[in-house]
């Protein structure tokens, strides 16, 4: 009602502003020179770069509180005048002249050890704390601080990756300030859920299709098939101060009941049913859309949310289930068939496996018929069985929607018959079941007791003699073909890791 | 246009859960023990409060990952259905119980000892963070979440009020928490300015009503008077968590020149001028809204965005200037005239000054022309001369203005004849003139050098035998009455304490 | 979603525009001479008023197209600058000299009547147009110009309280212009159905208090009592021209079951209930906004829409009922009570409604008690029984409801003790019933066969020997106390006139 | 601010119930049997076309007035479920059965006649008003109403092209009737002008794809090009009840100075320029969006409106001109050539342009060279003495813009190289000026004396022996080549027609 656009309508400083920020032409060297200048008459012939620690300096200083808005904007406008060298410079800075003062921090440490106490603790973490993180919150107050900051650790990433030895440790503490920061800026409390549809303005459907990272979007009319028919829908989060664009996405399919194919949900004939009419939604796409909010986690919530406004928006809808990628199958299945003491593929297996490598293969029926026994038993292996890092499933997928609560319910052969979906997982994907009940339970099993939770239909697919758990199967794994819901055991679980659902970029 | 009602549009969701919680009945004790149980089956008898702590453990655990948004609702609940007991109970659970780990703390100690780095910096720091930052930051999941944790400290600063010894300063750290994230949360680049006018919901305006700290609105009718007519203004800055409720306004009068008189300001019967021939605009009353928010500082950027706004609004306006209360000062002159041994007034100025005991005496041209010279002398002396804590003006409104980078412009005899106005300041305004060229400068001498910058009107006022500044004058103070801008130095300042404006309320 | 804020954020050009307007001051003589000078640069010095008719002939010519919106702008100015003398003047000029042209008229009849037909019948259609009904269509040119037709409309009203004999008939006519284009122009189909609360805009608000003709709204607390609470609702057409300003309202209080008693639905200290609770909503207060818009009906719809609106949020209600006053009751008591040949009022029945008369008598519960059945008696009659112009009611608000369907529900004694209450119809106030799915055919029943559509409690009150229908009672009226739904037949009634709801102002 | 935001949430209401019925599905034939028995008993077993006249006489009565929107919505349902011939057999029922009473207008004009005057003359005109006038202002009681007329027109256009004789005259008698209707309804003042962009709603911005009528939009990218950039604007006309559909739009590029070739405008490698930089505004293709909305009149308005938009937003905007296509000059020019009887061309000068109808001649410089001065003399005796009825120019393009007051400014010789462009014009554009202070002029000039106003540089174009006008010049003409802003007179303009801006489809 009236107060509640009276509220929308306050948010529209933010979106101007920060559009005449985007709009502003990049100022130029004699531009940077000059407003340095009348800051810091003494030091005019600075070339900007060099300027910039100087300036932040002054941002974290008291002085930086009386004109803080203005010194922001400048730092920022000079930020983004810098070439690569120039910002992999400043990147530096931040590593070496904005960390914590160690003077000050012995200091700390040893008031704290005198005194122990909640007083000196806090002088501690104080002291602890970097500058730069200050200095991002100030950074902050110029229109479009928000963005800026995101995107400053797009660039550490770029910059990271050519790093090595003291350079990459410094620049890992710059990221860890960065990440510390960004993860309370962008809580899911002050995210925003929007649909998304065709009535979307088209910059920001535009970046729908950019970011989309599962089943690409090849045009506008393929961007229309997704967001336009009846039964279809799209869920965006939204931060206040990143205008206009998404911070992740979810696709959405209504369906009379789950699918197995990629390629049937989304082709291009289909007859659309009524919203009404369904009782399963399937999540068949979900997107990280900002690298500089890496581990950020956004993904959860977003489904649980949608899972949520579906219900309320559709009562008749009962199943909340994915259509996912298997992304690390083919590779895996490789190093099985690669393996000469593979105790997963026997030769007549691997024979069988070697029409994989023929293109085509998967459009002879008789072909598939053959290959489909073994790679759903080696898929259920790969699920149930393999362990990467951590003792957690190989696949990144699985760990983030098994670190979510979900149940991997059904493996679907050949279920994407894209050259991606073919080279990725032999065509393999999977569905995986959000049931509110059962989320938290499924995700204490997953994270406290390393249990794959897996339907039986999927369990149904290992092999009759498959150690419950290897390489070290623990005794007396009750977990039979048939029984529902049964789960894959894992002895040590690290904890901390396997808690904390992952953050693919596509899912 | 389209984008950003788009982007206004995004913010909905965030009002309708806000309100939706706001509205939501407080659970009773039935509901939280039978919430309890179900999520804590073996602990089923256990009073509320005490759960309260567990489920914070929980949160802050690998589980809280999975149903963090429900379980941080569920907290937030039980924290909203406690007594008061309750409430103190739970806060000093925060003090004691999620604090820093000592024992990682110690060994990150010596990790830094042993090799000091970026990266067992980063550790130490981690390490001395208070558990209930986290706790802070995923109660923020919840709808509304932001709002409960402003209202949370509000109960805290209650407590703390009663608290003594270990316990005080146990809650005083819990508060350094609270503090250091709503800063981060409440950083003015996630805040949004908002004219408030005739046109505005009722809801808000009704806290305006109650808001208003400095001149009392009385009634609507009275609100109408300073929102509706032309030459008239009032902003606001809000957060996109907190609906509906401001966080500190600013109520501003278009007028001709600087004005000497609040009275006449707001007189009922005044006729409005056209805004466009406006070539001063008056800030005559900022309030801040969310004791909450204690310590966030609002009113520099506040003032300094109205400025800009309203220049580009319109462009005649050439003067921004105050019309400020003198809040400290009858009890400070009060001081004086009980001092026998005060060298600045004479006994014949106290003689004069008796007539401010007796009520009415302003009404008597003869009395207060009497008065004028001698009370308008001491309030040089209090403005430019006095000292408090710091080295600072005596005056805390005056700490606030000259740290936003403001001058001392002129002072008003009888300024303000309400009787908080005579019971406060004998009648006294000042302004405070904000020039955005000299700000900067300003707020240096101010921060840096100890200086009231103040207008040659004002210390005209000044006895011709006043010490430059006492008690320990410096030499040579080159300023005298008639140089513009003259300063009254001060040798010392607390440069860290006198840089930060202040928070006062009302300013 | 978005695409709604977009057309949402469409109008508000409009808004803009018309607050401009608004907001513009009036022109001086001197400008409107000057304008006019430009434009018409021979008749420089013509007075303002005379202009008026020229300007509008401009407008009406070819010319006009060219300069439509700026032509009618200037018309809408002149005549605001026009004094009482001159608005008459011109009122008078639209009825003489812009109604059809008599010739052109004269050939179009000749034309038809030579071959009669679906051409010439349409030319002769245009040529009985009245010249006005264009100028009124091109005056809606100009930024506000439909609010300034409206508001031309009020003054005519005015001119024509006082007008006689021809010039009344021809400003009549013109009235009959005005109202035939806005009705179109305020089609339903135009409307838009607001909820209006306590976050609704201050500036619509205290239109709200203004506007209120049925209990008085007496300050902003009283508005809050009857917006904010829980259980109370209140529903406004707008039009998107006429900006900020309600065309009607309802108030609507949910409750437990049929109220009796406006003082009690209204009181001060009453707890609010909630409104998921509610079996019953209560339109206790109806009031046209517009006097401009007199004879556009929207009464009618906006009941019906609001019954739709209310039934979707809270599917609990069950009855939509009215808690309505009796307007001319008191008065037509009074001539019965007069008429020493009242076959209504026995004497002793007279000399008991003569407590009537004493200031108070309500508050004795004994006078009450003999005065009631009498009351309540004639009541019944006035309602079922005495008849108005066309064969209709007396009671407006009767025909008004009824007029729509609804059904005389229940009457309610000493429901209003107010003074206007007491004075208008001794405290009695009544129920209709809104039945969606009676609505059409106790509709037909009113407006065709004339019965008044009563409960059987209503018609339990009649006297038992009451003549089914006076003054000419038809033969073996059925309807006896106690049937349910029971009607009181009319025998002729005047359908075109009786089947119009009726306009007043409140309801 | 925030009462216009009220104001613009006000109009969702119409967005979701517009868009409700559109999304409602066709009811089913049983359905209407089904709704139609309902409502008449006595005539279930009509097919539901016979059924609309009745319920069409049934919203007329006053039955209608009670339940006037669910009627209208099942006469909406029902009209929208006929197939071709069921819409013309009910467009015929319009013309025969929902004219004007012949009876009671044989009455009416009788009474006139015996007494004329307003009260009789006002009667006769409501008697000549055919009924469906009324019928169709109750059908915009439904939701979707008015587009549901808009549309209802558009399949009368249809229909009136297959239709003869008689039945095509009472069709055209129900056109005029919903152009009379429709012209009120879509007022100029009831519009509103938005800007287009690409943050503007994709399902709007693929209409503005769709509508385009002049310069082709071949794809979003194309899109794009015309919106993005910081030269280019588009704004469009929408009504409030037509939601996310514009009624016209006209987009306009930014440029240094008058444009000579749409192919340079749109070539897709260009480097756009800073918009404050620009002085020229050019408006290169106006497009009407609404069949149904033929013959109301909005280029006009839009264009004027636009350039005051313009204006205010960038200040060093001077010029507003067009650049056009010439629609008719090959066919006119092939007429010229064909006749050898041609004063305009003499022989050699037909040998020269047989050049045109050699493909790709225009890429040839040497014949392009050689055909230039002849083409452009043809064109200006086209533009300047060539004559269609009425007396105005040949070209439906300069009919609009000279009737707007607009005066031609410049011919560009091979302007468009597309194919439609060589085919309708040899690649001719022109460009038409509109200067505001001029435009009354202009259009007066246009409209009474039949000028076509040009500069100067078009004019020198003719033929230095051309006739100042043909086929039969008046004597005197002044008008030399070289003078500024001659013009070539008109002796005898059949004013009503030539004063009005023809409706083109695009401009």
């Amino acid at each position: 009602m009236s107060s509640s656009t009276f509220f929308r309508s306050m948010l529209t400083t933010i979106a101007d502003r920060g559009r005449a920020l985007l709009r502003r032409h990049g100022p130029t060297v004699e531009d940077l020179l000059e407003d340095a200048a009348k800051l810091m008459p003494l030091s005019g012939k600075a070339p900007p770069r060099r300027d910039l620690p100087s300036l932040c300096d002054t941002l974290l200083s008291g002085r930086g509180e009386a004109s803080g808005v203005a010194l922001a904007e400048q730092i920022l406008d000079q930020w983004a005048a810098l070439d690569a060298a120039g910002q992999r410079a400043f990147l530096l800075d931040l590593a070496y002249r904005f960390g914590p003062d160690p003077i000050k921090l012995d200091k700390a440490i040893d008031a704290y050890r005198a005194a122990p106490g909640a007083g000196t603790a806090l002088a501690l973490h104080n002291a602890a704390e970097a500058r730069r993180q200050e200095l991002f919150r100030r950074l902050n107050l110029a229109p479009g601080g928000t963005e800026a900051v995101v995107r400053m650790r797009e660039v550490l990433f770029r910059v990271m990756a050519d790093a090595q030895g003291v350079e990459k440790t410094a620049l890992e503490a710059v990221d860890a300030d960065f990440s510390h920061l960004l993860a309370s800026w962008f809580n899911r409390g002050f995210l925003v859920l929007r649909h998304i549809d065709w009535t979307t303005p088209a910059n920001i459907l535009e970046k729908i299709i950019r970011y989309e990272a599962v089943h690409t979007i090849r045009d506008w009319d393929d961007l229309r098939r997704r967001l336009a028919p009846a039964d279809r829908r799209c869920f965006a989060f939204f931060h206040p101060q990143l205008l206009d664009d998404p911070l992740i996405f979810v696709e959405v399919a209504l369906a009379p009941d789950i699918p197995a194919s990629i390629d049937v949900l989304l082709a291009e004939g289909r007859a659309p049913m009524a919203a009404e009419a369904a009782t399963t939604a399937v999540f068949y796409s979900i997107s990280n859309c900002q690298e500089g909010l890496r581990g950020v986690s956004f993904g959860n919530f977003l489904i649980k949310q949608v899972v949520e406004d579906l219900r309320a928006e559709l009562p008749n809808l009962r199943t909340f289930v994915t259509l996912s990628p298997v992304p690390a199958f083919a590779k895996w299945l490789g190093q099985q068939r690669a393996d000469p003491a593979s105790t997963l593929l026997a030769p007549a297996d691997k024979d069988i496996l070697a029409a994989l490598d023929r293109p085509g293969w998967h459009q002879d029926p008789a072909v598939a018929a053959t290959v489909s026994p073994v790679l759903m038993q080696a898929a259920a292996h790969y699920f149930l069985k393999a362990k990467a890092r951590g003792n957690k499933p190989v696949d990144p997928v699985a760990r983030f929607h098994l670190g979510n609560g979900a149940r991997l319910e059904r493996m679907n052969f050949l279920g994407d018959l894209s050259s991606k979906g073919l080279a990725q997982s032999h065509g393999l994907m999977v569905n995986y079941l959000y049931k509110l009940d059962d989320i938290e339970t499924n995700h204490e099993r997953y994270a406290d007791k390393g249990e794959v939770v897996a339907a039986a239909a999927v369990r149904r697919h290992l092999r009759a003699d498959a150690a419950p758990d290897d390489p070290k199967p623990p005794k007396g794994d009750g977990s039979k073909p048939g029984r529902p819901d049964a789960v894959a055991k894992r002895p040590s679980p690290a904890a901390a890791d396997a808690s904390s659902p992952a953050w693919p970029t596509a899912v």
